[in-house]
């Protein structure tokens, strides 16, 4: 298909398409004449990939680029590929200084390990999950994690790995990482708060 | 206590402090001298509080406007309070035209009403979870939230709302709500994200 009816069917605008041209987030289409390409389904669904990743996902561009490098790489190992994909979806994270930062650090450690997890030492999700520790404490909650570490245990042990096509091509394995970890991530997040909602309005107004 | 000595406790620059004061984030001191107020815990509280908002939250400031004002306004009944302190915190998700949104939409309304749940009709809330499944359908991951809609449920009444004073004076319960929804949520998402990396690890290779 040329370069309208890839715009018509993705709702994506032309000069926003040429512009993930240009970035490297779309991949090229076959040049059938000089001033014409030809589009298909892969560009397609790339295109509703970026925009999945931009409006639900939230990522800056350059996020995204990384996530979309790592894809196209073949010669990286699964393994890595997968993690540069995650990560990016990731905030970035400085460790603090202070003995606040260094005994939550600790505690992400411990906890990590006791769960028998495997975990890389520089994943950033522990200097992540650190910082969420030390507000905390800070602000004087409660932090027994036992409840949302077997709820996320479950959430992915059971349901969302299995979405993953591993063993199937990997532009597709990461995809599916990607989406689900962003999309069933954000899912969870507002079936929490209306949740939390539905919760509050009952415990203040039982006659509801 | 004196601005310089708010500063040092609350690890909060002075010319950021002064930020929060023209802002109305933070309450005003006691004045004592033309140039001179004193500060106390509460104004240490509140700087702990507005910076978890922004380093944790990531909300910007107009939303930590709102939750502050909902906090401090006395005359707002608790349940409307709490109401505009939770819908802060959510993303503005804009309805989109098209055959796709309002199925999803339809999908949310009946997946609340099913589960009995109380949701104030015009909650952003429902929006949010339509634009997340209109995506997941667009991108084709598979729709199942029954065990997403489980874990919330399990995590916000056995856990989450028990941290909560309702019944204590207002400000305390709104801040322990927006805290608990922020901080909790955003461990739950690392720790989800931690559980895919190690599920992930193990299904590649088996022996490590």
């Amino acid at each position: 298909m040329r370069i309208s009816e890839l715009s018509v069917k993705s709702g994506v605008a032309i000069p926003t398409i040429k512009y993930y041209l240009r970035e490297g987030l779309l991949h090229q289409g076959e040049q059938t004449a000089a001033t014409r390409a030809e589009y298909d389904g892969s560009h397609l669904r790339r295109l509703r990939l970026i925009r999945a990743l931009l409006e639900v996902g939230r990522l800056p561009v350059a996020s995204i680029k990384k996530v979309i490098d790592a894809v196209e790489d073949e010669s990286l190992p699964i393994h890595e590929m997968l993690g540069i994909a995650h990560y990016a979806l990731g905030p970035t994270v400085e460790p603090e200084p202070g003995e606040d930062w260094r005994l939550a650090r600790e505690q992400v450690d411990r906890l990590i390990t006791d769960l028998g997890w495997n975990i890389h030492p520089d994943a950033p999700t522990r200097d992540e999950l650190a910082q969420t520790l030390v507000r905390m404490r800070q602000l004087g909650l409660p932090i027994d994690l036992t409840p949302y570490v077997e709820a996320a245990r479950k959430l992915v042990s059971e349901v969302e790995m299995d979405t993953i096509p591993f063993h199937g091509p990997r532009d597709a394995a990461v995809e599916a990482l990607v989406l689900g970890t962003v999309l069933y991530g954000k899912a969870l997040d507002t079936l929490r708060r209306l949740a939390q909602e539905s919760e509050s309005a009952q415990r203040l107004n039982p006659q509801s």
